[in-house]
């Protein structure tokens, strides 16, 4: 059972200009029938450039899409994000025939990182990624946008709390391994099976609640002069380890 | 024998305190003497909680620093961007005792791409990065901030022609890898001995020129929906493949 955010739509000749030349992750743009207007046609003209559908429409549907009345005869809808079950999550894992090998995120926040970490799990041929409903970005143009459309294939779940999910994944047989800099070297561990990866947050890492739940902790070997790698690059190398486990390299 | 980008100043009342806000790189702010303002004050103040030293002057040196004659009272010094030769990153193995491990970054133009990929270099052992000098980011305050102060470790060069400057590297032994996903899978090669490894850029991976310079191409086992890693997720995946071989893992 998928959870779906609000619809939501841009309204007014520069609004939805901007919005098309901003790259924002429109669905599609209705454009009200017979208007000869310059910036309409503009509109008209860019977003099929950027593969955006247009519609012309009656005056009267467009009033019924605004949200504010004021559309100056053009709307674009903005596409909608789906959440995930975690048991969504399980069951493509099983319909694939795999271990179960999710991503936990303990408050990325960044929404460049959650991009690239989810763009990164369905590389890695994860099963999908469970984010927390609270201090964590979610779903939006610019996580789509820096995942590379992996968005559209990976399955994110929200939870309420990290810490119990991680709970009731255990008693289904997945083992849990968090990063972290004091944590056992990355290639001592076994992380062949059913498994969920928890990466911490950019400043603070993993927490400690989350920490304490999981079975192991892994580190990257670290070589240099600063603390930690980027958290969608520690995310990467680590799940990486684990696809090289996996596959017996 | 570095090279030293010219020295930046922000100037003006505005100018240094949104400079502050921004987390812009401010080496120091110089505040004039004797004017009792209350947006010097507000700059002093704010300059100090963000950790920059400020230092107050007579009207005569503030006026010598300034390049635009307006200074308001006030004029911030960026911190300023060293480039080394190449010749320092080789100097830099040999100093510690090291085979060569170098990374070449082949029109990463995402100054936040460029900080992570000198962050994971820092951390991975790596002696230095070299970018070319166009169709590239350069070193700014962005790429810094990203790094999370990897840059005042990493040395980072900057040549005119990457293919020429393999060419030079292979006469000293180096080995060159580029990443491609047409390579042969990562794990199959033998990456420890001096090596390049070469990152392209996010749109276009490594230019064919200097692809045909290197001596194998690398690739990540990628069992997706998607085309490929974020660039700095990638180069940190083969980073730690060369790491772990290194390490006899």
């Amino acid at each position: 059972m998928a959870e779906h955010d609000e619809q939501l739509t841009l309204e007014g000749r520069n609004a939805v200009l901007e919005g098309i030349r901003a790259g924002m992750n429109i669905e599609r743009v209705y454009i009200q029938e017979n208007l000869h207007d310059q910036v309409l046609f503009q509109i008209e003209k860019e977003a099929r450039k950027a593969g955006i559908r247009t519609v012309i429409v009656p005056k009267a549907k467009l009033e019924k899409m605004s949200r504010t009345g004021k559309t100056q005869g053009v709307v674009a809808e903005l596409q909608s994000w789906t959440y995930y079950e975690v048991e969504d999550l399980l069951k493509e894992a099983e319909k694939r025939g795999e271990k179960p090998f999710l991503f936990l995120l303990d408050g990325i926040e960044d929404p460049h990182n959650l991009g690239a970490i989810i763009r990164t799990a369905n590389l890695a041929g994860a099963h999908g990624v469970i984010i927390p409903k609270n201090r964590s970005a979610g779903l939006n143009a610019t996580v789509a946008r820096t995942s590379a459309g992996a968005v559209n294939y990976t399955r994110v779940a929200r939870v309420s709390n990290l810490a119990r999910t991680i709970e009731e994944l255990k008693e289904k047989g997945l083992w849990f391994v968090s990063a972290d800099m004091d944590g056992t070297p990355m290639y001592d561990l076994d992380l062949r099976g059913a498994i969920g990866l928890v990466i911490g947050s950019e400043g603070n890492g993993v927490s400690r609640i989350v920490r304490e739940k999981c079975d192991f902790t892994a580190s990257i070997p670290m070589k240099g002069d600063i603390d930690s790698l980027n958290a969608s690059v520690a995310a990467g190398v680590l799940a990486y380890e684990i696809v090289r486990q996996r596959l017996g390299k």
